[in-house]
């Protein structure tokens, strides 16, 4: 039996190891700063502000939020993007992003929801939150960013953004990882994602040299790192006036190209919200007195930029027409992901007859 | 005075906290995954390396080694990039760095070095390990990568790539936050960061607006990812052989612009190691045969790059001579930061006589 002095050394002994244990424990909890309560002007490295105290000095910042909506979870194979950690394996994608981005910034407001938008119930409430989610109770929020990689998922946006006459941007980057390409819809102003097939960018490989290199089968972080800082660029520019908003921004990595063009709506859009769109955006631009000082400075973004009625080049500044197949007579470098035939068979010798509809076809593409 | 009972009491009491804090800690420490032994080749999402799996097949990749050189440390300020965390700030950058790296990847070797590379001392060291510093001991290594801020660090690392023929990739972005590029030099085949003043992206900012703004004072983290995001693209691209690599990629970040070119040596270049591989390279390229098939596919990435005898603008695919100014006559949205007064006097009437060296010129530079 252990006598009285060698329990009181016990005891001793376990309040040491104790401490260190919490000191331990502590220093691992103290690495997350707590939320600033009024942020500072200073622009010293200390402040993690300092970079953004120029926007805040404008008088265009106020407070930021972000309403995060995915269904995935974290994978080990995501981790080649340098944002999410391996110890995040198994959280869902917007749960493990919301911890990262609270960590480092406490100061933001953040919303997430775990589910696929695809679903009539979780699109209702999609629908919901962009339209009353905004910071300022009840309002619309200011911005969509489409980051997804199907079909489905765009559509569901689109639809979306078109009812609500919300403006968004889309982007992707194709499957063989070495393309990819931004596009700003306002919905009525530019096409939408139903009033022409799916815009991507030519690639331009060696069919044969990356099959037998096997460089296709690999997803490059890179690629998709140059999409989303162009992407967030493009927000940037378009939510704080600098700049020239771009409308399609193509990226090719093979050769280093990027294309750009802008389009306007399809006026026999399948999408009726998106006709609707069209309605209200013309009785908009018609109501505007041209020559009114303080609207020409609003419009500041658009100035380089102007709206032609077809395709517009903005390298080459050309102006080009939907061909009589539907299709659009693209700049170098951007394609369609399929073609729609022509409406009027007479006009067009060269489409093939069909009596798949516009939906038959994306039902198809939806296959791909 | 406690009693025996007490004390065992105490006793029990501590186990149970200590045993609370250690499982504690040992959670905190399985986020850590282990060094994996042998690399899987199945493309499943647990595997973390099946995004690399393509590269493995080729054959190209055995494994990876990353030397970091950098006298900074991480301060709140750098948290806009989403590389370094708040818990790391006071750390040096490349401690910081290769902490987060080997995090996410265990089977990377990591070398470090916290020091500033133009001092002496440091300089000789930081030769010494881009000479011996290769996996396979003893050999150089196989890319050098500037991702400096500053004119005497370029040149350090320009001096020591011309002395060993190295070939290495220089990144920047402008002080204004909205232009950038990158440049691959290889020592003796394309021009030094000697042989010309550096080249520039102009930013064709409405400096009135900007001004007024503040928008120039911000540090714009989407311009750096997108710089960065190009820059290791183009090393895919070098190091694994497919696409067209860059010789100068430029990024106008107001109108989306990416100006190209490539650029030979300055015969008369003042850093004597650059003249000198000028020769090297010159009689390698008179040895090798034109016609050998075998040659011609190491060379692919050259492919649609030939160097031409002066600037070649890859865009407009024009060729341009250097001007009697000594300033290139580069393509559209490239520009110089400085302009060299000419050798011959009696050519150019309109650069202004100057006893200057191009020493003292760039000695200016320095101080700007």
């Amino acid at each position: 039996m252990a006598t009285l002095e060698e329990l009181k050394l016990r005891v001793r002994e376990l309040e040491n190891e104790l401490i260190k244990c919490k000191q331990k424990q502590c220093a691992a909890e103290q690495l997350y700063r707590p939320k600033i309560e009024k942020m500072s002007a200073e622009v010293v490295d200390s402040n993690p502000y300092s970079r953004l105290m120029a926007l805040k000095r404008m008088g265009i910042v106020d407070n930021y939020e972000l309403l995060l909506f995915d269904y995935d979870k974290v994978e080990l194979a995501n981790m080649n993007r340098l944002f999410f950690q391996p110890h995040q394996a198994g959280l869902s994608k917007v749960e493990a992003a919301e911890h990262t981005l609270r960590n480092i910034n406490p100061d933001v407001s953040f919303e997430t929801h775990n589910y696929n938008i695809t679903t009539m119930d979780n699109f209702n409430h999609f629908m919901e939150r962009l339209s009353h989610g905004g910071l300022e109770d009840g309002k619309p929020v200011d911005l969509v960013l489409s980051c997804v990689d199907n079909f489905e998922a765009r559509m569901a946006i689109n639809t979306a953004c078109n009812e609500l006459g919300q403006t968004w941007m889309e982007s992707g980057v194709s499957e063989n990882a070495v393309s990819g390409h931004i596009q700003l819809i306002n919905p009525g102003e530019t096409a939408c994602f139903a009033c022409a097939p799916p815009l991507v960018v030519a690639a331009n490989i060696d069919e044969k040299t990356l099959k037998r290199e096997g460089v296709c089968a690999a997803s490059l972080p890179t690629t998709m790192g140059v999409v989303a800082g162009i992407l967030v660029q493009n927000v940037l520019k378009y939510l704080l006036k600098f700049g020239r908003v771009s409308y399609y921004l193509g990226y090719n990595a093979m050769q280093d190209f990027f294309p750009s063009m802008s389009m306007k709506p399809n006026p026999q859009c399948n999408d009726r919200h998106c006709r609707k769109q069209q309605g209200v955006y013309k009785a908009k631009e018609a109501e505007q007195p041209k020559s009114e000082t303080v609207q020409e400075e609003e419009e500041v973004v658009h100035e380089d930029n102007e709206w032609g009625i077809e395709l517009v080049s903005e390298e080459a500044n050309e102006e080009t027409q939907l061909t009589a197949a539907g299709v659009p007579d693209l700049p170098e470098g951007i394609t369609v992901a399929y073609t729609i035939p022509a409406p009027n068979k007479g006009d067009c010798e060269v489409v093939e007859e069909t009596e798949q509809s516009l939906e038959e076809l994306m039902a198809q593409m939806r296959k791909l």
